[in-house]
């Protein structure tokens, strides 16, 4: 059995590890195009920022490591440049030595990753400008950062560099490598501007959590041009560069990186006659077949199934890729190990907030059609509110309204965010309700959570929905409601709500007379907390009530920009 | 409808409010003994050492509140003193004006909460020995503690407690509250000595785990006294104190702070004639219904079933009781609400580290006489060891060895401990196996885990172990196997186990010749994983191997003491 895998990065090196566990005696040939295997990409933005000092630090497992623990011929600059399935042979090119030979497999694994998107706008080959994906890539950017501050002529550089002003930079796509990249670069004393062509940062969020995100960001000093493509690239008479909009702004630049997206590497696939999916990537089974059986497709490079939505998807995170290498090893090895599919987990953290997701979000669902679904905002504690230090969490839960299914949370904050997502994406995975969310039994000391857990408030809130006991609306569809604020004098005298009755709730019960019978009353408090109890007043006593969720706090979500 | 609640913390609190949100009719009478309803008791040891400065940041809710928000009448200073389940009314005493007057319930629910063991040791009520149960035990402690700073005669004060030398407390019993309380205690200045009758610390988790909690404290100063019985206390010359234990020993201390742990409030259920379990708690249903099918009872003073063993356990935690008075007022007001028992999870943080616990541990499956599981030590990096900071976790994970089923899990360490036990905590909820746990998708960027999070280890290395692929030993259990050390020279000369033979295991493949074929060999390296890997190609070059779960990190545990 000779196995030969492609591309040496999370799913690749974790196949081959795997498949080397599982049988001592298969001939393993893995091929990697650039320098280095089995290295820490997601560690690009750090190590460019300094956070980690070494390059060495990102060099996870090392080609010699392959050979000497796995015994696995492990070859770096080596690329495959045909593929024939007919004669099972791959075509290797050996990028030292410039030699082309011929390998036969048994079985092919391809993880040849994703490309960063580089649209063929004009000027994009400009020097300045940078992809973020492999461990050159970070050395370039980091030499080109640094090349400016080697001297103090106070000239620019020959490559438009400037040696003794604030550097500037423009970062173009707002998702999870270019925020990181954003604050990375604020860190080496850059001022950076984001770009990017959809009205909000990390599409993973719903825009209103983006929203959040977004005022953090500026609040540490990144701009942010949202809702603009960029057209092209231009360098000025100085040398430095700018980087042109569709809406005709052009933004000054000293260094551009480029993190619009990815797009999977499907150029083997597609020589090799391949089915490609509707989402671009190579199209697998539950086994990671593609659709010629004796090759297997992982990682970035693959549409996968959505575990919540049932949908293809491209998902370009490392967890995926290594369990997708994984389980292509032990189907080579002969057992019947099956991906489950992705739920999409996801963290970051930017300037001391963390914002994680996991699941489907609202704007997914609504792209897909679906009705059948409902969604509350909380603002619990990090930790109880009596400890010092407790941090307030913004909690997104969607859930299914016909039999209260989890679907999907989001969640930011400067504490105890990525634990709860964790929790949730743990309780999605094994298909739990808001119901279950309930019971859930989680840590609690002061210091650590409290009696009743955000992840508790994200099964009680919503339980409460669905058993009718507290009917929801939402600030953005009042459906000319009657509106009435349960909040004390002071809260309002900061901020309140046009319109609204104020009847603060110890008074509720006295002053149900000034309510009308006639016309449906939305409940408006800080949190939604004594709306709730509000509505229960109102509800038993023959009102038709609705809690608007998340209170004031989801309503500040919403109003900003 | 008419329903009185006896307790207004935790359980009793939480029934009360949701009772009212459900039922805005009912009659609901609430009476507290003491003097505060619905206050933080986890926060007491906090506020003690200082942390949580305030003595009313502990007062979450007060009487006024129920008054004016839930329309409840709430009585502190009031106590049950006769229950007479046949008339269906209780015998209330308003301690303030000593009034004795009789009310009638339809329904009664009993959060009666559970009360410090106070041994009948001779000397135990010496002044300067006290518990930690209520917001006035706290405050007594804080001013018997600030007694002797107040000014500087350099003599003892009338109560025994030094002026201007290093204050001694002994701590007696080494639970959660006992080292929440030694924490705190040191915190204040103070010497501390843990009087602990066990043989280890934190009954909740196994020896082996406990002993690197003893480390810890320790380290921080913390005197251990294990495995000894306190016999009585005195009062010396001075009018300090010394606490005498069975071992003949006298610990000196100016204060004493008894958390040996607590025994339900059955009084009143007795008095009533309720029926009361093998633990000594009130036995409840489901439903939390007592024997008497109009009495309810949650919190502390009740067992409920363990959800992992099935036995009947008195836990005493907030979460928990939250949830049966949830569930009780869901139960009166006609719902079919049911608690679906507990699973002790659970959380502490000791001079910066954090130890947490879900589930069933060891000790409780054999004493329970289980064979069905089995148990890996593991020790993950809280997050991607290439990004600055990662710390390790050691964790301890037990699973069903016929089903793969999650039964517990013990962690400890610096950062991102609880983080994990959460997750395993909804795992067990959800009837997870350790399968399950590896195709976890969870978040991950390098400083918040690792593409592989420890949650994932927690399933893949117990998989290996049930697929067959890494037979596993224990340094408990060493059976007379051929040791087989796979690491590298330089760390065996840091630490190296006698009579192992020494192959590094790059060297494996070519060396087997040097290996028994007729013992089984049993494979050691720092954490496994290498040894993984050796097991591997042992066993498939027919060898008989066992991987020694956890390594030389899991020797040291066993090592300690």
């Amino acid at each position: 059995m000779k196995v030969i895998i492609v591309g040496g990065v999370a799913g690749g090196a974790s196949c081959a590890a795997r498949l080397r566990r599982l049988d001592e005696k298969a001939e393993i040939l893995m091929v990697e195009r650039g320098p280095y295997v089995s290295y820490a990409n997601c560690g690009l933005p750090y190590h460019i920022g300094g956070v980690i000092e070494k390059e060495s630090s990102l060099l996870v497992s090392t080609e010699q490591t392959f050979r000497a623990v796995f015994a696995i011929d492990c070859r770096t600059r080596c690329e495959v440049v045909g593929i024939s399935p007919k004669k099972k042979t791959v075509e290797l090119k050996n990028h030292v030595t410039g030699a082309v030979t011929t390998e036969k497999y048994d079985r092919l694994v391809l993880s040849p990753g994703a490309a960063p998107i580089r649209p063929p706008l004009p000027g994009i080959d400009l020097p300045g400008i940078f992809s973020v994906r492999t461990v050159p890539d970070a050395r370039e950017i980091r030499e080109w950062i640094e090349r400016g501050s080697s001297d103090s002529t106070g000239e620019h550089t020959s490559s438009g560099f400037p040696l003794d002003k604030t550097k500037r930079a423009v970062v173009v796509g707002g998702g999870y490598i270019g925020l990181e990249m954003a604050e990375n670069l604020v860190h080496r004393g850059l001022e950076v501007t984001v770009v990017e062509m959809l009205d909000q940062v990390m599409a993973p969020l719903d825009p209103e959590c983006a929203r959040l995100v977004e005022r953090h960001l500026e609040k540490h000093g990144v701009r942010l041009a949202l809702n603009d493509g960029v057209s092209g690239f231009k360098q000025t008479a100085d040398g430095s560069l700018e980087v042109l909009t569709k809406s005709g702004k052009a933004h000054p630049a000293d260094i551009v990186i480029l993190a619009i997206g990815v797009r999977p590497e499907t150029g083997l696939a597609k020589m090799a006659g391949l089915e490609i999916g509707q989402r671009g990537g190579i199209r697998v089974d539950e086994q990671m077949r593609t659709s010629d059986p004796d090759i297997f497709a992982v990682g970035d490079a693959v549409e996968v199934k959505d575990f919540v939505t049932g949908e293809w998807s491209l998902i370009a995170l490392a967890g995926p890729a290594n369990r997708q290498g994984r389980i292509v090893a032990d189907v080579i090895a002969g057992r019947s190990s099956r991906f489950r599919g992705t739920q999409g987990t996801s963290v970051i953290g930017i300037f001391g907030a963390t914002i994680a997701a996991t699941g489907a979000n609202e704007k997914l669902l609504t792209r897909l059609g679906q009705k059948d679904f409902e969604k509350v905002y909380l603002f619990p504690n990090s930790h109880a509110g009596y400890y010092p230090g407790a941090k307030t969490i913004v909690l997104k839960v969607i859930f299914r309204k016909s039999d209260g299914r989890l679907l999907g949370a989001q969640a930011l904050g400067l504490d105890g965010v990525e634990k709860r997502i964790d929790a949730l994406a743990m309780a999605i995975q094994m298909g739990a309700t808001v119901y279950d969310l309930e019971e859930a039994e989680l840590c609690y000391a002061p210091p650590f959570g409290s009696a009743k857990d955000p992840v508790n408030f994200a099964g009680m809130v919503p339980a409460d929905v669905l058993r009718g006991d507290m009917p929801l609306c939402h600030w953005t569809s009042l459906d000319g409601g009657f509106l009435l604020d349960v909040r004390n004098p002071p809260e309002l005298a900061v901020e309140s709500v046009p319109g609204a009755l104020n009847i603060p709730l110890p008074e509720l019960r006295a002053r149900l007379g000034e309510l009308p019978r006639d016309r449906e009353i939305l409940v408006i408090c800080r949190s939604a907390q004594r709306a709730y109890y509000a509505t229960r007043i109102l509800l038993q006593n023959g009102f038709k009530a609705r809690n608007i969720s998340g209170g004031m706090l989801s309503r500040s979500m919403l109003a900003a920009k």
